[in-house]
């Protein structure tokens, strides 16, 4: 492997100093480029796209070859997982992905096999190791995964879901067996982000999109637990350097102080709280990735610039800062938007690192 | 008028002691309740129903037929502002609203009238008069409306949103624009809930639906700031008797000592915050009103119980607390299940108010 030229990314999550602030794009390998909607289209399906290494290698190096990123991200999804369980995942035009046959009974967990990610899910090692060898080493490779209550939510409702009546059924009037289910779900997802480490994964992320929907009780039972089982189960060096791990929980303001007791090196931060709260909230025990609005790319340039520069002031001095949108970006941003955002990250960051 | 029976509600927002906790639900006149439906059918459309005092009157005493409510909610729509204003309000069948006029230049913001809820919304004061005829004092009414910063949302966007993106881009990249916007708003918003004091609302509610999609710095500046001028604007006693105020935003649990600060005599907290650090947060400012998840109606009714006793718990003792929801009841969800979670809150609330 080449070595790795720029490793601003993972010494920020260490909260090691840097010269300015790192940065990449939630969602950056996306809808808004032009190039990623041509290879898309090639690849013929969502799906497709995904599972052929080449194509997914292509789509996660487009936004280096136009901005000036820190860090490239597995061009992957989070139902991979339940994908190669057999829940039968599909994604239909304009509707979101649908599971075929959801688990809903106790004979539907008891019937989920043990993924081994080197057999169903090879196709997504095979990616990280394409993508590792056309990177050269210019920034590092983060793999990721949904937590297991974010994945929970699509194998119980069998898509995507607003009030997520049947798994807050299942949680509030049958918790064992959502427990079996999650249990389920922590190992696979554990050793997946384990066999992403060895394939050349640099840095991990675990997106738990739906954690905000729980109550803070259901939250510390049924999501952060289960992402605190994956910090201890998971591989933290390889190739003589740390891999970092962070954590997110879209909607999670309130639980940061939480958050940062798992074991995670670091903790994305949506735009509904301000760095400097989320700083004191994390009390230095962790790093903290984010947090721009993403609406905020729909505005001009300079409107742009301007609200890069009250992130980073948020954030104030010193290390421990991963500049990132608060969630992914928006398929219908201009791309020379996103660019203004990185521009912006270039020039005003430095002042915060001397 | 008949004198009040009941009004153990009005108490609890004014912090005063009572014999248990009030009650009532969000959206408690709704789609979960067949009657609801039969008189929606009758009325043809969303807008009818709303715009016939009769079927606004019938819909919102049905729920205080079946369950033992301490407080009755005006039947209506926080669109009825932009009805009024002319921006063409259509309710498309399983679509949501949709504006045919929205405001989208500063030409669209000089354009809008000034409002005479007498006049453009009179429907809605005489649903108000109809509804405190036929409740004869049985129970306290609410009157509502939806926050500035909310409303303008529909407005700016034309309907519905995800992303926000043509209200955020004028956020962002025309602040001073949006502003004039929310102030027409919040004079009409003023006018409107005034109005329905003097038709006779006994408390108000402001239903901030959308704040917690905003930043830190823009929820204050665009929508906190509106609700208080909201606050200072409002009649506050009327027939020798305190209007209560209450505010909510949902999503927005990180800004509680904030919005306690407005003037409101209570906030709404979604299920997201617990009771006792939302009460940590206020510090015996303002009453607060929640904030069981609206999802846990769809467990087994012994369930339902065990989260009612759980968020009574949170709060603990002593006055301030009306038991709520902590957002609209769900459609699907069993009206028994709803009285499982009334019958509770009767039975275990007393235990708080030794």
């Amino acid at each position: 492997m080449a070595p790795l030229e720029n490793d601003l990314f993972l010494r920020a999550l260490l909260r090691q100093p840097t010269p300015r602030t790192p940065l990449w794009m939630m969602r950056q390998a996306g809808r808004y480029l032009p190039e990623y909607r041509a290879t898309r289209a090639k690849a013929g399906s969502f799906m497709q796209l995904c599972m052929t290494p080449d194509y997914a290698c292509e789509v996660t190096l487009q936004p280096l070859a136009r901005y000036r990123l820190d860090a490239a991200i597995l061009f992957s999804d989070i139902l991979t997982i339940p994908h190669a369980l057999g829940l039968g995942l599909e994604f239909e035009a304009g509707e979101g992905p649908k599971l075929d046959r959801p688990v809903r009974t106790p004979a539907d967990i008891d019937r989920l096999p043990t993924l081994d990610p080197e057999r169903e899910l090879r196709y997504v090692m095979d990616a990280v190791r394409t993508i590792r060898r056309e990177l050269g080493g210019r920034v590092p490779l983060i793999g990721f995964a949904g937590s297991p209550w974010t994945v929970a939510t699509y194998c119980v409702e069998g898509g995507s879901s607003k009030a997520f009546a049947r798994i807050k059924s299942m949680l509030y009037g049958a918790p064992q067996e959502l427990h079996r289910l999650l249990a389920h779900l922590t190992r696979a997802t554990t050793d997946y982000l384990n066999a992403q480490i060895r394939a050349g994964a640099q840095a991990v992320m675990v997106f738990d999109t739906w954690g905000g929907a729980l109550a803070p009780a259901a939250y510390r039972e049924f999501s952060l637990r289960y992402m605190a089982d994956i910090c201890a189960g998971l591989i933290r060096e390889q190739d003589g350097r740390q891999v970092p791990v962070i954590l997110f929980t879209k909607g999670g303001g309130q639980w940061l102080g939480e958050l940062a007791a798992t074991g995670a090196d670091a903790l994305g931060v949506d735009w509904t709280t301000d760095l400097a709260s989320a700083r004191a909230a994390v009390g230095g025990r962790v790093a903290l990735q984010g947090n721009l609005d993403p609406s905020v790319l729909y505005a001009p340039p300079a409107a742009i610039r301007a609200e890069v520069a009250k992130v980073l002031a948020s954030y104030g001095t010193g290390p421990g800062h991963v500049f990132n949108l608060g969630h992914g970006i928006h398929p219908d941003v201009p791309p020379e938007h996103a660019g203004a955002m990185v521009d912006a990250v270039h020039e005003l960051s430095p002042a915060y690192h001397r």
